[in-house]
């Protein structure tokens, strides 16, 4: 099976340990909150083992109502899954739609859980003269002969940001044309002001709207598993729960995911870290000649132009860094990378081992 | 929604707890191994939380090679799921029977994700006049029509046992049928003779044979969630794999998974614990007026005639006790109940309260 995604630590292990190299792998390819797991959640998981004996809540009462609480939205908006994979792979089981939309480049997920489920996937292409801007052309796509379109904001790997307005016009669009708009905010809460440009407020009026959020990035909870998606249909929310098993929240998530919500001061110690760290990854990447497209959230797009030396990914990989190779995103071609903004100790090592690289080519073309 | 299956204590409490009564709860109704998590994966967990940040291996890979070295499989027949549960659904979304056939009683689940899969389900049904034992009417009943059989050994809630020979049989039938044969072993290791009734050595000779496995049950990580299947058919179990997300099998499952495996005295212990706590069980139930009906595996599938009191299960539950209540299962009625055995202590108390009831339903005869 070929591994598509980031945060692959494993494969590179076994690649770095078969060269000889010590096998200590600095992932700037997962976007992964920087700061770790919580500590109230690290206890919580180190005190209640004794507990993990027993079935989890199949409908996660405790969990979803300290989310309620947490998202302003009515518990019976809410549904909880193994990770937000878990729910993306659920809701096109329990729509099937005959043909969806997605954006390219985007988080290939959708289009893998659409042609799972038998459906046939458009790609709307962003293009990098538009500086990969979801624009008015996106409403023009639209028509009568989809049944759902996925976006995600900000965009991964772009990070691209579309308007609360824009939203709204895609979403009124959507409703007039019986289209079912899916949308990720998995990485909303990275974002200095979230509310800025989260449309949950438009749940209430668009039943033909449902959000994707996760504790996997935000929370750092990715071995954990655990994502939720909110909507007002309850039709469909139902239909989702029915596509799978009862238990597909682990007793260590559901508790895990309480005590994240109980965090207060992480989000805020989230932000400051990711602006002053994208500051000194921003400035770093360019002085070493590489252009960044863009950044929000906690991740950065870049194109390399090379130079005639290895490709970035390889040269980075052979001293243990590893960052997402984009070249296998559909509208996406060699050249492009996202790094993940991580502590200053890790981007120092980083920005260190691009200035190296720059100088070996320089040396190579001089 | 409604929660059909056993071990749901939190809708017990929540119940319990607004009639008043202190929500303690015994939970006779899932079918967990009573020794609870084995100390060595309590630990392991417990140690590891600091790593739970990173994505899980989607390849599973060193439980993986755990597991291959624990069945003697080769590894590449094996696939992980966030339990076994989550391996029946996307095997259904996999193969996508337009008709397969479940046994009536069975565990719910197989028909649940049948459904999901659009697919059309019959039953062949198991009658108490035949001690609700699979016979030769099964070889007879298969034909070409159908894609899938599921059968479960020892039957779950029943608990009868399928014998090597009859099983050989049916994978025969089916073989020439063009029928996958979905074989759920969850409870083949509390057997006191598992390669008794396993068919694993006929995985390599019949491609159409899947066997499912899981940890929830034997090594108690219901909260956990780990199940696994096996089969030598290639490209079925690379449907399966792309029929769900990458990362369904959490980082703490599978350090769970390994640590487990590495409990070599777990599993005697449990046997001798059945052993005892069976007998003891049986002869208890038996003089309270109960039939039981058969017992393998860590339950006990029993009817009550009840004699003009509140349905059993009724009556237990408001002393906080859980048994499962079996009226949901298709080909069974009210008055058949399944309870798993317990630690002598918490058996006690069962056997007790049944007593109490025996007393009081005597005196209103009376």
């Amino acid at each position: 099976m070929a591994l598509i995604h980031g945060g692959d630590i494993y494969t590179a292990k076994e690649v770095l340990g078969k060269l000889g190299n010590p096998p200590q792998i600095l992932d700037f390819s997962a976007n992964i909150n920087p700061l770790g797991l919580p500590e109230g959640v690290k206890r919580a998981i180190a005190e209640s083992v004794d507990t993990f004996d027993i079935y989890p809540d199949p409908l996660c009462r405790s969990l979803i109502s300290a989310l309620s609480a947490h998202e302003e939205v009515p518990g019976d908006w809410l549904l909880c899954g193994n990770g937000a994979a878990d729910l993306i792979f659920r809701t096109a089981y329990a729509v099937r739609p005959k043909k969806a939309m997605v954006l390219a480049p985007t988080f290939a997920e959708y289009e893998e859980a659409l042609l799972a489920a038998g459906c046939q996937v458009e790609h709307f292409g962003l293009s990098e003269s538009d500086g990969f801007q979801t624009g008015e052309g996106l409403l023009d796509a639209l028509d009568e002969g989809l049944s759902m379109l996925f976006l995600c904001n900000p965009n991964n790997p772009t990070g691209q940001l579309m308007s609360r307005e824009f939203l709204h016009r895609v979403l009124q669009r959507c409703n007039s044309l019986g289209i079912l708009l899916f949308l990720d905010e998995c990485f909303n809460d990275f974002l200095e002001d979230p509310e800025q440009f989260s449309i949950k407020d438009y749940l209430k009026e668009f039943e033909n709207l449902i959000i994707l959020k996760a504790f996997t990035k935000i929370y750092a909870m990715a071995g954990i598993r655990l994502g939720y998606c909110m909507t007002a249909n309850a039709g469909l929310l139902r239909d989702i729960r029915s596509a799978g098993q009862p238990w597909s929240v682990s007793a260590p998530a559901q508790l895990a995911g309480i005590s994240a919500l109980a965090e207060k001061d992480y989000l805020e110690a989230t932000k400051a870290l990711l602006r002053e760290e994208r500051e000194y990854l921003i400035s770093g990447l360019s002085e070493t000649g590489i252009d960044v497209i863009s950044s929000n959230a906690n991740y950065i797009f870049i194109r390399d132009a090379n130079g005639g030396g290895k490709p970035l990914h390889e040269a980075l990989f052979e001293k243990g860094i590893l960052i997402r190779n984009c070249d296998n995103y559909h509208g996406l071609g060699p050249g492009y990378y996202r790094i993940c903004i991580r502590k200053h100790e890790d981007n120092i090592k980083l920005i260190e081992a691009l200035a190296e690289r720059k100088d070996t080519l320089w040396q190579k073309q001089s």
